[in-house]
C-alpha cells in the first residue's frame, strides 16, 4: 500500500510523498524504513523527530508545518489509532495457533455434542454431556467439566479449567490458566471456631463476546448463577466471586477483585487492583480508578478514587491537602504560638 | 417438604399457610413459585415485598405483621441462613464431577501407593513414590510431584500442580490452577547487581480440612516447611510465601498475600487484597480489613485497617478527618487571616 | 563438617568447641542437635538463647561474651546468611524433580528441534517448529505454542502455557501455572458502547536468567515485544501487560502489576502488590514500596511509597501527620474558639 492509498482509505490527506510504499507497521520508537507508525498519545511526541518510520498517521488537527521538511510522510486522518489498527490487520498475517480437528489424545465421551469445524487440542478432557458449538477452538490441556457448554466461534487457550455445568457463550475468548466455576468462598462458622463449607450448587455463565484474561478466576454461584453479560472484558488475574453479576460491556483491568453477590452495571470501567466489597451495586458507566477500595454502592456515571473510595474530584482535592500535611501541621503549631503571644500582649496591654 | 415441616425441623414457627410444598431453594431476587428463600442481610429487605418465593425463612425477631396479608409464607427460625443451607443441601442433588476409578491415560509409576475408592482423572501425572489416601479424588490434568502425599477424602480439581515432597492432609480441597510448593522468592545479591538463587529445599504442608481457592500459590520453604494448619480456608488468587505459617481456622479472602516467614495466628480473618510483610506475627483472632497493608506484628483479637494499617477505630477516626481535609485547610487559612487581623487591631489599639 | 572447618571456609573464627560435627542446617527456631543455624535479622535475636542448634553463624561484630558460657558454638563470619546458604547447598541433596528423556505421552511434531540432554514430561504438547535447547527441562502438562523457543538449561515446571512465537532464554525458570504470551488487554470502543478487540500480534521475550513465579501472567505485545531482560526475577501472581519492558536484574514481588507499554529500568525493586500505570518510565535502581500506586514516571535511585506514590521520606512525614489527624482537627477547633475569645476580649478592652 502507498501512503496515498492509506490516506484515501480513511478519507485523509498526505503531507509529503504520496507514493511511499508501506510494508509493515510498528511502534513509533521501533519503526524502521518502510514502516507505518502512528501518533496519538502526547507522551510519545518526543519520538516524532527521531523515528525511522517512513510514514506516520496523525490526527487532522496535527500541525505538520514545523516538521514537513523531514523525509517522514504524514498521513492526516480523523482517528490515527483506529486507522493504524486497520492497517495493522491488513499487513500482518494473523497466525492461527489452533490445529485443525480433534487430536487423537483428547478424551471425549460419546455423550459429547460437538459442532462442525471445531478444533480440540491434545490432552483435552471433556466430561459427560459437554456441548461445544461450531468453529470453537479448545486448546491443549483444557478440561471442560460434566454438562458444561461452550457456544460457537469461541476460543479457549491451553490449560483452562471449566467446572461442571458452566455455560460459555459465542465468540468468547478464555486465556490460559483461566478457571471458570470454582466453588464460591462460603463457610458457616461453627461454635468451636471451625467452619462448615456451604455447598456451592449454582453455576457460572459467560454470555457472548466475553473475553477473560490469563489466570482469572470466576467462581460458581452458591445458588443461581455468577454472570458475565455480553461483551464483558477481563484483563489478567481478575477475581469474580460467587453470585456476582457484571453488566454488558464492562471492562475490568488486571488484578481487580469483586466480592460475592455484588452487581456491577453496564459500561463500567474498573481499573487495575480495585477491590469491591460484597452485596453492593456499581452504577452503569461509573469509573473506579486504580487500587480503589469500594465499600458501598456507587452512582451511575460517576468517577471514584481512593481506599475507601470517594468521588474522584473530592478525592483529588483531599489528596492535594494530604501532600501538604507536614506544612499544615507546622502552620497549626505556628498559629498556637502566635495566638499565645497575642493573648499575652492583650493581657499586658490591659491596665 | 411443607412449610410446617421446615419450621418443625428448626424449632420455628409458621406465619401463613403451613401446608405449602417447597420443591427448591433460591435467592430472594430470583425465587419463584414453590421456592423457599431467606432474609438475613438488611440490604435485601427491599426484595421482601416483591419476591415470587412461596416461603421465606426469617429470624425469630422479624416483624411479619405489616406483610402478613401477602401470600408469602414466613417461617421464623433462630438463624435463617443456617436453616436455608440445611434445606439447600436436602433439596438440591450434589453432583459428583469426578469419574470413578483410574483413567487409562493417567501416568502412575509402580512406586505410587494408592488407597481404595480413589478417583484419578485423565492425563493426571504422579511422580515417583506418591501416596494418595482412600477416597481421594484427583481431577484431570493434575500433576503430583515425586514423593508428594495426599491424605484421605481429599478433592483436587483439574490442572492443579503439586511440587515434589509436599504434603496434603485429609479432607483437603484444592481448586483448579492451584500451585503447591513452588520455589520461595529468595535471591542473594551479587556485587555486580545480579542475583544468586537461594535453593528452596523445604516443602509445603497443608493439614486436614484446608481449602485452597482457584489459582492460589503456596511456596515451599527455603528450609523446613510452609504450613497451613487445620481448617485454614483460602479464597482465590491468594499468595503464601516461603516459610509462612497460617494457624488453625484462619480464613484469607481473595488476592491477599503473605510475605516470607510471617506467622499468622489461628482464627484470624484476612480480608481481600490485604498485604502482609515478612517476618512478623499476626495475633490470634485478629481481623485485617480489606486492602490493608500490615507492616508489623498485630495484637490478638484486634481489628486493623489501612495501608499502613492502624487500629480499626483509630483508622475510622482518621478517615473521618481525611474526608474533611479540604475544609480543614480552609479553616487554617482563615485562622491565619483572622489572627493577622487581630494582631493589627491590637497594634492599633495600643497608644 | 566441623565448626572449625566451616570457620576456615569463610575465613571466620570459632567461639566455643571447634570440633562439633555439623550434619544439617535449619532455621534458628527449628534447629536441633547437630544442626547449624545463622543469625542475621535482629527480629530473631530472642531465639539465640533458646535455640537447640549446635552451632550458629554470626557476623564478625557479634558480641558473644554474654552468651559464651552456653554449649552453642558461635562461628563468626563476614556474612552469616551467605555462609549459611553455602553450607546449605553442601549438606542438603538437591532433588531433581524432572525425569530423564522424553515421555511417551508427550506430543512432539517432527518440526520440533530438540537439544541434547533435555527432559520432556508426560502430556507435554509442543506446537509446530518449537525449539528447545540442550539440557532444558519441561514439566508434565506444559504447552509450548507454535514457533515458540526455549534456550538451554532452562527449567519449566508443570502446567505452564507458552503461546505461539514467544522466546525464552537460557537458564530461565518458569514455575507452574505461568502464562507467557497471552493477548494484551486492548480494545477500541465502538460508538454503541461495545468494544472491538485490537489484535495482539507481537510476542513476549524472556532473556537469560529470568525467573518467573507461579501463576504469573506475561502478555504478548500488540506489536513488537513485551520484554523481560537478563536476570529479571518475578515472584508469584505478578502481571506484566503488553509491550512492557523490564530492565536487567529488576525484582518484582508477589501480586504486583505493570500496565501496558511502561518501561521499568534495571536493578529496580518493586515490592508486593504495587501497581504501575501504563506508558511511564521507572528509573534504574528505584525502589517502589509495598502496595504503592505509581501514577507517573519515577527518578533513578529514589524510593517511593503510597497510593498515589510520593517520595518515601515525604510519604513517611505525611503518614506521621495522618496518624495525628484527629488531634490536629481538635487543635483547629480549639484555635477557632481561642481566637473568638481573644476577639471578644479585644472588643471589650476597646473603649
Amino acid at each position: 500500500m502507498t501512503t496515498q492509498e492509506i490516506a484515501t482509505l480513511f478519507k485523509g490527506e498526505v503531507v509529503g510523498d504520496p507514493n511511499v510504499e508501506i510494508r509493515r507497521v510498528a511502534k513509533i520508537e521501533e519503526a524502521g524504513t518502510g514502516d507505518l507508525t502512528f501518533f496519538a498519545n502526547p507522551k510519545y511526541e518526543k519520538y516524532i523527530a527521531s523515528t525511522n518510520a517512513s510514514a506516520i498517521l496523525v490526527s487532522n488537527g496535527f500541525d505538520t508545518t514545523r516538521t514537513v521538511a523531514s523525509r517522514l510522510v504524514f498521513i492526516k486522518v480523523p482517528d490515527p489509532y483506529v486507522a493504524f489498527l486497520q492497517i495493522l490487520k491488513r499487513v500482518t498475517p494473523m497466525p492461527d495457533p489452533f490445529p485443525k480437528g480433534i487430536h487423537a489424545t483428547a478424551v471425549i465421551p460419546d455423550s459429547a455434542k460437538l459442532g462442525s469445524g471445531i478444533s480440540i487440542g491434545a490432552h483435552v478432557v471433556l466430561g459427560e454431556n459437554v456441548v461445544v458449538g461450531a468453529n470453537t477452538k479448545i486448546g491443549h490441556g483444557c478440561v471442560l467439566g460434566d454438562g458444561s457448554n461452550v457456544g460457537e466461534n469461541s476460543v479457549i487457550y491451553p490449560n483452562v479449567s471449566v467446572y461442571h455445568g458452566c455455560k460459555i457463550g459465542n465468540r468468547v475468548i478464555l486465556h490460559s490458566g483461566v478457571v471458570i466455576g470454582s466453588d464460591g468462598f462460603g463457610f458457616a462458622p461453627r461454635s468451636d471456631g471451625t467452619y462448615e463449607k456451604i455447598p456451592q450448587l449454582g453455576i457460572a455463565v459467560l454470555e457472548d463476546d466475553v473475553e477473560v484474561g490469563a489466570n482469572c478466576t470466576i467462581d460458581r454461584a452458591t445458588i443461581g448463577q455468577t454472570l458475565l453479560k455480553h461483551g464483558v472484558k477481563l484483563d489478567n488475574l481478575v477475581h469474580i466471586a460467587h453470585n456476582v453479576v457484571v453488566g454488558e460491556n464492562t471492562v475490568i483491568a488486571a488484578q481487580a477483585g469483586i466480592s460475592g453477590s455484588t452487581k456491577v452495571g453496564k459500561n463500567v470501567v474498573i481499573a487495575g487492583q480495585v477491590g469491591i466489597v460484597g452485596h453492593i451495586e456499581i452504577g452503569d458507566r461509573s469509573v473506579l480508578m486504580a487500587q480503589s477500595g469500594i465499600p458501598k454502592s456507587t452512582e451511575p456515571g460517576k468517577i471514584y478514587f481512593g481506599s475507601p473510595a470517594k468521588d474522584h474530584h473530592r478525592a483529588m482535592r483531599i489528596e492535594a491537602v494530604i501532600r501538604s500535611l507536614p506544612e499544615l501541621a507546622k502552620d497549626i503549631e505556628q498559629l498556637k504560638r502566635s495566638l499565645e503571644e497575642l493573648r499575652n500582649r492583650l493581657s499586658e496591654s490591659k491596665p
